[in-house]
C-alpha cells in the first residue's frame, strides 16, 4: 500500500480549506440545508479530482491560487453526485467516507436538496468567485467543461447507463463506455479545468494531458472494481462487496480478476507515456497512487 | 378567467421550439435519460418564467433572438425543480402539467438523474450556446444570476424552508421569506436575465424591474395558494387540495381567504406601479394573467 504524502497531502489540506471557507456557514439560513451541505462535502474523501487540478497546474506552472476555485468546484460536483447516488432509489448506500450517508444522517428530502444546491454552487463559484483571476472567456470555458462533464453526456449519463445495466451481462466495451461517462468525464474535466487556467497551453500538451486523464479515469475505476472484491468495509469507508451484491458488471466480473489487474498495469503505463515531455512528477504520483491504493 | 393570447402565446410557442431544438434527441445515448428529460420539459407548463424573459426584453428593446437561451435556461431550472419536488421523499405528487410525474412515468432513479442533468444543461447553454450573442462578461453575469437564484440561498433554500415548515404554524413574514426563496428568486432572475442581455440598462429601470419581479413572484404564489383551495384537479393539471392535505402553510390558511385576495390586489397594483415610465405592456399583461389565472 502507498499512502499520499508530501505535496499531494498539502494540496488535500489546501482544497479542504478552500471548501471550508467557500461553503455557506452552517448557521446561515436555511441552517439545516447548509449544515448538510457541509456534512456532505467537508472532512472526507481522497479529493482525487482537486489533486488532479493542482497536479496538472503544477505541470503547467500555473499559480496555485488560480487553481483553488476549479479544484473546489469539481469536488462539489463529485460530492453532489455521491449524495444522489447513495439515495435509496439509486444505490441505497448507508456508509460513505466512513460516515452515514447524507440521507441516513439527515433525511432523503434534504439529501436531494443538498445535491441540487451543491451543483448550483459549483457553477456560481466558477462564474463569479473573485479568487479566480482569469479572463471571462476562460471562466466560461471552465463552466462549459464542467457542465458537459457533469451532465447527461457525462457523469449523469454514465449513472443512467449504470442503472440500465444492472443485472445485465455487459461486454468490456460497454463497461468502458459506462465508466468513461460515469467517472471518466469528471476526472478528465479536472485535468482540462487546470489547463483552462492558462490560455497558452499548446495543442500537443493538451492532447497528452487529455490522454493521461482518460487512462487514469479508467484505471481508477478498474481499481475501484478490484477493491470492491478484495478489500474490506473499514478500509474502503463504504460497504465492501456492494457491486457484486447489486449484480453490477465490474472489470473482475466481466473480464476476470487476472485480466483486470493486467488492464490496470497497461493503463498505468499508457498514462505515464502520455506525460512524456512534461515535467509532471505529481501527476505520475497520482497515477501510481491510483493503481496501488487500498481505499 | 383570462386566457393567454397574442404575443404571450407566440412567445410560449417560441420557447417551446427553442427547448425542443436544444434538448438532446430522445434517441441519443443514454436514450432513456434523454427521453425522460424531454418528457419533463416539453409540451406543458405555462412557461411563466420564459414569458417574463421575453416580456422584459420587449420592454427594453432587446432583440428577441438574444432572449431565447436565457428563457430556455430558466425554464430548465424550473422544470428540474418540479421533477425533484414531485419525488416521493419530497411532495410525492402523481400528476404534473396534466401528465404522470416523471418518477411515476419512468422511475425514481431516472427522475433524480433527469433533474440533475437538466440543471447542468441550463448552465451549459448559458456558457456556450452560440445563439446567445452577448459578451463573455454578460454570459457570466447570467450564470451568476441563475445559479444564485437556483441554489441554497434561492429556490433550493426555499424548498428546504418549506419542508422544515410542514405542519408548523407560520407567520405571514415567515411565509413570505419561504416564497421569496422558493418561487420568488427564479421569477426575479427571469426579469434580471433579460436585463443582463443589454449592458446599458440604467439603475432606475433595473430597480423598477426588480421591484416588479418581486411583487409578481409573491402574487404568483398567493394565487397558487388560493387556487389550491378553490380550483379543481383537472383545471390545475395537478392534485387540488394537495397543500392543505400536506398540512402546508398557505396564504389562505395563514391570513384567511379574504386577506389573501386583498393581498393579491395590492401586489398587482404595486407591480404595475413599479413599471411606470417603461413601455411594458406585456409585463402588465403577465401581471394581470398571474392574478386572474385559474390554473
Amino acid at each position: 500500500m502507498i499512502s499520499i504524502g508530501g505535496s499531494l497531502a498539502a494540496y488535500q489540506h489546501r482544497v479542504e480549506r478552500v471548501l471550508e471557507r467557500m461553503l455557506p456557514p452552517a448557521d446561515q439560513m436555511p441552517a439545516r440545508l447548509h449544515e448538510a451541505m457541509r456534512y456532505a462535502v467537508l472532512d472526507g474523501g481522497k479529493r482525487a479530482r482537486p489533486l488532479l487540478v493542482y497536479a496538472t497546474g503544477e505541470a503547467l506552472n500555473i499559480p496555485v491560487e488560480r487553481l483553488d476555485i476549479p479544484a473546489a468546484a469539481v469536488e462539489l460536483i463529485h460530492a453532489y453526485s455521491l449524495v444522489h447516488d447513495d439515495l435509496p432509489a439509486m444505490d441505497d448506500d448507508a456508509l460513505r467516507r466512513g460516515k452515514p450517508t447524507c440521507h441516513r444522517y439527515y433525511d432523503e428530502a434534504t439529501a436531494i436538496l443538498v445535491g441540487d444546491a451543491l451543483q448550483a454552487r459549483a457553477f456560481e463559484w466558477l462564474a463569479c468567485a473573485p479568487e479566480l483571476t482569469v479572463a471571462p472567456a476562460q471562466r466560461l470555458h471552465m463552466i462549459q467543461l464542467l457542465s458537459q462533464a457533469a451532465g447527461s453526456q457525462g457523469m449523469v449519463g454514465g449513472q443512467a447507463i449504470d442503472l440500465a445495466a444492472e443485472g445485465q451481462l455487459l461486454t468490456e466495451t460497454e463497461l468502458e463506455t459506462m465508466h468513461s461517462h460515469k467517472t471518466g468525464a469528471l476526472i478528465r474535466s479536472s485535468v482540462l479545468l487546470a489547463a483552462a487556467c492558462d490560455d497558452a497551453v499548446d495543442a500537443a500538451t493538451l492532447a497528452g494531458l487529455d490522454r493521461f486523464a482518460c487512462c487514469l479515469g479508467l484505471a481508477f475505476q478498474v481499481q475501484d472494481d478490484i477493491l470492491d472484491v478484495i478489500s474490506d468495509t473499514a478500509t474502503l469507508g463504504k460497504q465492501q462487496g456492494a457491486d457484486a451484491a447489486a449484480g453490477k458488471a465490474t472489470y473482475p466480473s466481466v473480464i476476470g480478476m487476472q485480466a483486470a489487474r493486467h488492464k490496470l498495469q497497461c493503463l498505468h503505463a499508457e498514462a505515464l507515456q502520455a506525460l512524456e515531455g512534461l515535467s509532471a512528477g505529481l501527476l505520475q504520483d497520482i497515477a501510481e497512487f491510483t493503481i496501488k491504493r487500498a481505499y
